[in-house]
């Protein structure tokens, strides 16, 4: 049995107000193009699905048509959990009645006691036992049951799995949580404060593989068949240096064999770009990727005047600009650049951007004439 | 041939800020207990399912249930159509994966020239075509083709549909849409303004049923095969007088055959009351439906202290009160009300109405200075 394990599609999401709708489609079809030419017995996406309960139109017409494909035209069937950015009943809408054409979309505690048996000839039947994104809450409402955390609200609910469990069946879990000890990005959204949200691999140990969601970044927990496929591509610039992937995951009759990762490429990569300003105009010129999103860091010391313009003449895509050494920048730091120097200078730097030209003596005298004035009417 | 038509449920639908929902499961459970105790071949819901694009989640979990019911235990086939209430593209997620389990929402142009095709003993074959809700410009988008009016776009699409006939088969319509001529209630949203909405009934003239929906009254429309369903509920007091029902059509090989009204009760009627308080408090001790959803049209002349406190002991579900005859009336009567009477007079009924006795001459002319002086503040 093989299988693709994907998780955080999040369909629908902007980053920098910019729309990743048609970055999302791209990679979404080298799934398609991947189980074209590899075929596989099921694609798992272990939640996150969209990036809001409530997703934008566009991002269900996109999932729409990529479900066509999937379960449709290929004949694969898709084992799906909301995550914490999906609205779970909005999401499990009619899930019963599409179960027949393999798209499965476990999204209550009542059909994750039901699970999904596919069945091949070198592993026999394999379980896939969907847990809907949870939180401590909802488990001590629903089973009328103490827990406080989310790891006591997973072992409970891993119980639960555990005793379904066939011996004639291989057991795969999908899970969107946090495991203990594994390593975060900027895009995921906490699930709780302060560690409460962690989950201890030690209550998944029972599967022959599970298939997490959450975290973006590819990694596996405690043990070889505990994985994170890491999301559909890079949601923040601290994703820069992920490899984005999908696992295949491969099980035989005594259970788990290997997990491999698929690249994922998206067709602009998120990066972040440091160095002078003239230097990175330089580079850019040549640069082969210059359509990638950009976060750029400019070092220079001095006033620019609209770096930005300049900048995305050369990037088009810049979508987020720090300036550490720089004394004027955004709105956001003007208050620091104030403290820092002094109007005069400023006004200097200013007036050498816009005009190409120092300010002459009478000039200067002029301007600490109108500052004075200024400061006294403070 | 037999099938229910039903339309306009408006899932989720809030009147005078109560939330319909319980009531709208109360009658949805009818439908249920009918087609257990009377078997159909197809239900059919002609749009506006929900009562906006973006429904509350209480509402898809409801129509969850009901599909679930129906499609799933029942194993009655729906067929549905998003309305100008609904969002098509939200609404049709994943619709060609319910197919094959019963469930049809038909909620695009492809889908509508691929008809959901029933089979019975006495009719055949009978082809089911949805039309999703449409604009003129919605088509004239779709198509490439110049129409400017509702009227038009149907005669476009009805056209396509109509080429789409097999000789063998007999043909149902589900449209949603205004038929030129029939009546309106006050709580259905206006397709577009100054009566470019009408579409004439003699596009539908070839098709063997025509399942409308959008108007709320049960009603046929140029010939007895064209008809309205009507709401599942009233929602609004200017439908108190609809019997609301569902249509249970009859159809052999031949074509129609007959509709006959299913009445449909809800929990709480929806009426106006009109007289004068003391008849109407009176009235409400020993009226068997004080339960009902009402609004009170005053006749008193004299000024009343928080009439509906007062009415909502006896009819706890007053939710819209007018007072025509009263000149202390609700806020934006205040102004009216100051011009036709002093305020002397006012004052005076208010008095009566709390201290349950008049004014007494000393106090008269205590009032009467705090009067003249505030006048004179103003």
């Amino acid at each position: 049995m093989k299988f693709l394990h994907t998780s955080d599609w999040h369909l629908g999401r902007q980053f920098h107000n910019v729309s990743l709708l048609e970055d999302q489609r791209h990679v979404l079809s080298q799934i398609v193009d991947y189980i074209k030419q590899n075929p596989v017995d099921a694609l798992v996406l272990a939640g996150d699905v969209y990036d809001r309960s409530i997703p934008p139109t566009m991002a269900i017409e996109l999932l729409d048509e990529v479900v066509t494909q999937i379960c449709g035209e290929l004949g694969v069937p898709m084992i799906v959990i909301p995550g914490n950015h999906d609205g779970a009943k909005r999401l499990g809408f009619a899930a019963k009645q599409m179960k027949q054409s393999g798209l499965h979309i476990i999204a209550d505690f009542k059909q994750m006691l039901e699970p999904v048996v596919l069945t091949s000839e070198l592993a026999g039947e394999v379980a896939f036992y969907g847990m809907p994104y949870n939180d401590p809450e909802l488990v001590r409402h629903y089973y009328q049951t103490v827990v406080s955390t989310h790891d006591e609200a997973h072992q409970h609910l891993c119980g639960l799995i555990v005793e379904e469990f066939k011996s004639s069946q291989r057991n795969v879990l999908v899970s969107h949580c946090f495991v203990d000890g594994a390593i975060e990005s900027e895009s995921e959204r906490p699930l709780s404060i302060g560690g409460s949200d962690r989950v201890s691999h030690e209550h998944f140990l029972s599967f022959d593989y599970v298939a997490l969601g959450h975290l973006h970044q590819p990694q596996m927990k405690g043990t070889d068949y505990i994985r994170y496929s890491g999301s559909l591509m890079k949601y923040s610039f601290s994703e820069q240096h992920h490899k984005k992937a999908m696992t295949l995951v491969e099980l035989n009759k005594d259970g788990f064999v290997s997990a491999t990762q698929v690249p994922l490429d998206a067709p602009h990569n998120m990066r972040i770009v440091e160095g002078k300003l003239e230097q990175i105009l330089q580079q850019g010129k040549t640069d082969p990727n210059s359509h990638d999103y950009l976060l750029v860091r400019l070092q220079d010391k001095h006033a620019i005047l609209d770096p930005m313009e300049k900048l995305r003449k050369v990037y088009p895509n810049v979508l987020h600009l720090e300036k550490p050494g720089m004394l004027i920048g955004v709105d956001q730091e003007m208050g620091k650049a104030r403290l820092a120097r002094g109007e005069m200078d400023m006004f200097k730097d200013f007036f050498l951007e816009a005009k190409q030209e120092a300010l002459t003596e009478a000039q200067e005298q002029a301007v600490s004439v109108v500052i004075q004035s200024l400061k006294q009417g403070e």
